[in-house]
């Protein structure tokens, strides 16, 4: 990199490549403009706070007071991937200031949404479900048909994943359902592939052949076509297995097949996570 | 989107999305600016030659004359994810003129990379794969490592790709390698997990398993640390398993875990369509 003082003007040249511009931007370029009182004096902060479960309309709905144009903090909603985060921008003086204005916000936004909220800046699902299962010494293994091996890929992307990810199955065809979950066939010809009860059965399958505290698993149509029976492309079943229970949670995505994909493999760690709380 | 003449000038406004502005970009916008004859008679193209198994350096020094400053037409190289892509860029007064600059430059790339070359523009390696396996009507299962689910779904991302893909084993653990997988626990005691004789076994183990015309395996350290016997993170085995033999491809990447993780899917699947070519 390059740094230049050009009389009153500072120039900084970082590199093209994102992860390096990143590093030497926040351990380099950024201490020293702040130290030089680049600024102004002024502070912009910014709070994010990540929540899945919701649509955006419905998280908007409960937070319509705080979104408004011109409230301070200024409070956005952006979504990636069915993962709703609320943005609490905060401009102020000093640093103490713009927090002590974010706090409250925060707080208020944690009372309102509850358990749908994960995490914080850049927290991601699967690694906050990943830190969790470190924190209670857990292990946890997938049986996924429509996602395909995207949960435990989500998993195994935390260093240290593979003291709690055991593995998991990629059930992509009934007669693997079958064989290697044992899914009773009946079970498949009564409510077909892409239903609560198979989905529940491949979750108790997976866990009870990887020996793990948690079995997770996903089924659906990902599209373009959906089922035989006119069942849409987006109906997903995700199911967590614990050794109390195995819970079900139905869903209706839209979106393309990828979309559909990654959202399903969002709501099996979600569950997962609620099952952990 | 809004379409406006406002004296010799056009706006053409399209939405922020991505995916709806593309559609509409390329199945209004274009059409219309070509058909009311902006671009002042002048084409500018480009082609994307897609090549996977050498590194960059490698490839440039095979097309030192192509790649010089000044050629014409010009041709880049850029690089993602292990992925080395020619862009043969031309600009000309007619669109025939500019394939005609491309197609010779085109076809000594083709001679000088050969079987490095597996797709075109936006071609990416598992829908080549998975057209591969269409059209030969051949089936695959992945008994993953190190990707841990990734060979898969990049495999199921394609449309109908349950036809081919009949599923795989996620094995992050010895227990599971040697339980799921048939590997002998001889064979990880001696070699380790990470090996060309355990990625063997694992290949072989699933293609038997799932009773695939191919069993397609992965074994490597993604790091941050290597192995207890001083083995580097980055350090990979693919297995490629067919009736007639299993062939194994041993590498080391350099790259944070997840650009490991995603760059061996790629050495795999690239393992994959060289066997059946």
């Amino acid at each position: 990199g390059v740094w230049m003082n050009l009389g009153s003007k500072i120039i900084a040249a970082m590199p093209g490549v994102p992860s390096e511009m990143f590093v030497m931007f926040n351990e380099q370029v950024k201490p020293k403009l702040l130290a030089a009182g680049i600024g102004g004096g002024s502070v912009f902060i910014q709070r994010k706070i990540n929540t899945f479960g919701w649509g955006e309309s419905q998280v908007e709905a409960k937070l319509m007071d705080l979104t408004r144009r011109g409230h301070i903090p200024e409070v956005g909603i952006t979504v990636s991937d069915a993962v709703i985060s609320l943005r609490i921008l905060a401009r102020a003086t000093t640093l103490a200031e713009a927090n002590s204005q974010i706090a409250p916000v925060e707080k208020t936004i944690r009372e309102r949404l509850g358990e749908l909220v994960f995490g914080v800046d850049n927290d991601e699902l699967h690694e906050v479900v990943m830190a969790r299962l470190k924190e209670t010494n857990r292990t946890v293994a997938t049986g996924e048909s429509i996602t395909a091996g995207l949960v435990a890929n989500c998993l195994s992307k935390v260093p240290g994943a593979s003291n709690h990810l055991m593995g998991g199955i990629i059930c992509y065809t009934n007669a693997v359902k079958i064989r290697e979950l044992n899914v009773p066939a009946d079970l498949i010809t009564k409510h077909t592939a892409v239903s609560a009860e198979v989905a529940k059965a491949m979750a108790e399958g997976i866990r009870k052949k990887f020996r793990t505290d948690y079995g997770l698993a996903t089924t659906g149509y990902a599209g373009p076509t959906g089922g035989d029976d006119g069942t849409p492309a987006g109906t997903v079943f995700v199911a967590v297995s614990s050794h109390e229970a195995t819970k079900v949670t139905p869903f209706t995505w839209g979106g393309t097949r990828e979309e559909i994909q990654n959202r399903t493999a969002k709501l099996a760690l979600n569950a997962l996570r609620l099952e952990m709380t």
